[in-house]
C-alpha cells in the first residue's frame, strides 16, 4: 500500500460525483455527493474540481473512477479488453499528477458486437475480492445504461448493455407519452404486467405508443403508466441480458436494483440484490492496496 | 356536393399545418405549408387562426383533418372505432361552426392492444376512393408514429403505431448517440445493415447502445452512424409491422417512404411508394363531396 495515511476516493459520474475518505484501514470515515458531474467541468479544470474535494475531505492522494477517465474528462485513460481482472485494472492506471490516479474502463468485441463501461468495473470486481458474489457470476447493474456482466474465474469476460435508463428518461422528458411518465415507479400490478410484455414479446417500439392510446381510449388507468413503461422497458431488457441464465445478482441503486430483482424473477430467474456503494468501496479499497 | 364554389382543406399537423385551397372541380390551385401545428395554437385561437388561412386562400368552406380535432385542437372529434370506410368519417365530421367541418380519427382495440390515429385515415381511404390501391391492402405510413394499416373491403380495420420516427428524434436530440446520429440518413450499406440487423435480431435496445462503442472504440466509420442507427429502427418497425405478410403500400412522404420500401425489400417484401400529399388530396375531396 503505497497510501498508507489514507486516500480519497472519487465515483465521478457523468451528471454527479460522489467522493469518499478512507482512512489508514480503509474505512469510509466521510463523504459527499454533489452535481457536479464529468459533463460540467470544462477541459482543463479537473484539477481545480480535484483541489475542491481536498478542501472537504483533505489533502490526501485520490483514486478516480468513472467518467474522470473519459475522453470528457480529467484524463483519457483507454478502455482495456476482456478479459481483465483487479490486477489488470492497477497495472493500467493512468496518472493524472503524481497523487492522483484514473481506473481506466473495460471494452468488450465480439458476438458481432461492441461495448464499453466506465465506472461499473470496480463495483463488479470489488465485489469478487471482498467475496460479495462468487467467482463465477451473471451481474446485472442497472444505471443509465444497464450492463449484462459474465465473470469467469474472478475476471469480467464479456458484458453488454442495454440502454433501458436513459431510453425511460428520454420517454419522460421529450415524447409524447412524456406526460403520462411523470408519476412514482414501484412495483406492483402495472409493472408486472410491463415485465411480462416486455419478456414475452419483441414489439417494444410498438407498446410504447399503445400507453398513449389506452390513455386516450380510457382502456387503462393514467396513474398507472410510468410503471407499466418502466417494467416493460425492464422486462424487454431482462429478455436480452438474462437470455437462458437462471440467475443473476443486481448490483447498483437500491430502488433500481429492487425493480431489476423483481422483473428478474418474473422471468422465472433468481436475483439477489447488493449495494453498489459497498462494491464501490471494496473495489477501490483493493485497488489502492495493490498499488506498488 | 354542399361546397360546389370549392373549399380549403387542411392537414393540421402537430408541428406543422398544410392548407390548400380546391376548387369547384376539385383540383388543388394553390396551397402553403407553415410551422403553426396544432401545439403553438392557444385552445381558444382557432378560430383567429383558421380566419388567418382564408385571408390567404380566400374567404370559403374548410374541411380540416388531423390534430384540429384532438384534445388539444379546435374542438374534439372523438375516434371512431375500426372498421371505418369514408362513410363512416364523413357521418361523424364535427363541426367547428357553420362552414369548418372535422373529420374524426380512428381508434383501435384488440389483439390485447389500443391504438390510435388522427389524419393518416384521410390519405389511407382517399388512396382507396382513388383506386391508388386495392381494396385489401396492408399500408405502411412511416412519419413521427409509424402506422401499420389493415384495409379490407374499402375499409380500415385494423392497425398498429410503431413510435419510430419519434425514437430516432428522441436519440438523435436528446441522448448519448445523438452527436453520432446527426448526419444524412440514405438508402446505403450502413443503412442496410442496420436493417438487416433490426429484422433478423430482438434487441434493439441494446443495439442502440453498440453504436457509441463502436464509435468510441474504432469499430466503425462515425458518419455511417445515422444511417445505421435509422436502418436500425426501421428495421425492427418492418419486423413487427409486416410480420408475414409479403407486401405493402408505403404511403407517405417520399423521403421517408424510400426508407421503409428499402427494408421491406430487405426483408423479402413487394413495396410500392405512393405520395401522402396526393392521397390526402383525394381523400379530402372525396369527403367534401359525399357531404350532403
Amino acid at each position: 500500500m503505497r497510501w498508507a495515511e489514507g486516500f480519497i476516493a472519487v465515483d465521478w459520474g457523468t451528471t454527479n460525483r460522489r467522493a469518499y475518505l478512507l482512512d489508514s484501514t480503509g474505512q469510509c470515515v466521510d463523504e459527499f455527493e454533489d452535481g457536479k458531474g464529468a459533463l460540467s467541468v470544462p477541459k482543463g479544470e479537473f484539477p481545480a474540481a480535484a483541489a475542491e474535494i481536498r478542501t472537504r475531505l483533505g489533502d490526501l492522494p485520490m483514486l478516480l473512477a468513472g467518467m474522470a477517465g473519459s475522453n470528457r474528462g480529467w484524463v483519457d485513460a483507454p478502455y482495456l479488453p476482456c478479459p481483465c481482472g483487479i490486477d489488470g485494472l492497477v497495472q493500467n492506471l493512468v496518472w493524472a499528477g503524481e497523487r492522483e490516479a484514473i481506473v481506466p474502463g473495460l471494452s468488450y468485441i465480439g458476438d458481432g458486437r461492441a461495448d464499453v463501461m466506465r465506472g461499473e468495473e470496480v463495483q463488479l470486481l470489488g465485489a469478487i475480492a471482498a467475496d460479495y458474489i462468487a467467482a463465477d457470476a451473471l451481474v446485472c447493474h442497472p444505471g443509465t445504461h444497464n450492463k449484462w456482466v459474465f465473470v469467469e474465474r474472478g475476471e469480467i469476460t464479456r458484458f453488454r448493455t442495454v440502454m433501458t435508463g436513459e431510453l425511460f428518461n428520454l420517454l419522460k422528458n421529450h415524447s409524447i407519452i412524456g406526460d403520462r411518465l411523470q408519476g412514482e415507479v414501484s412495483v406492483g400490478p402495472a409493472f408486472e404486467r410491463g415485465v411480462i410484455h416486455g419478456l414475452n414479446h419483441t414489439d417494444l417500439t410498438s407498446e410504447l405508443f399503445a400507453i398513449r392510446a389506452r390513455w386516450l381510449l380510457g382502456v387503462t388507468e393514467p396513474e398507472a403508466s410510468a410503471s407499466y413503461a418502466s417494467g416493460l422497458l425492464i422486462g424487454s431488457d431482462v429478455r436480452i441480458g438474462l437470455a437462458n441464465h437462471d440467475e443473476a445478482v443486481v448490483m447498483g441503486r437500491p430502488e433500481l436494483t429492487r425493480l431489476f430483482a423483481a422483473a428478474i424473477a418474473l422471468a422465472g430467474g433468481t436475483a439477489s440484490e447488493l449495494d453498489g456503494e459497498e462494491c464501490f468501496l471494496a473495489g477501490i479499497s483493493e485497488i489502492a492496496k495493490r498499488i506498488k
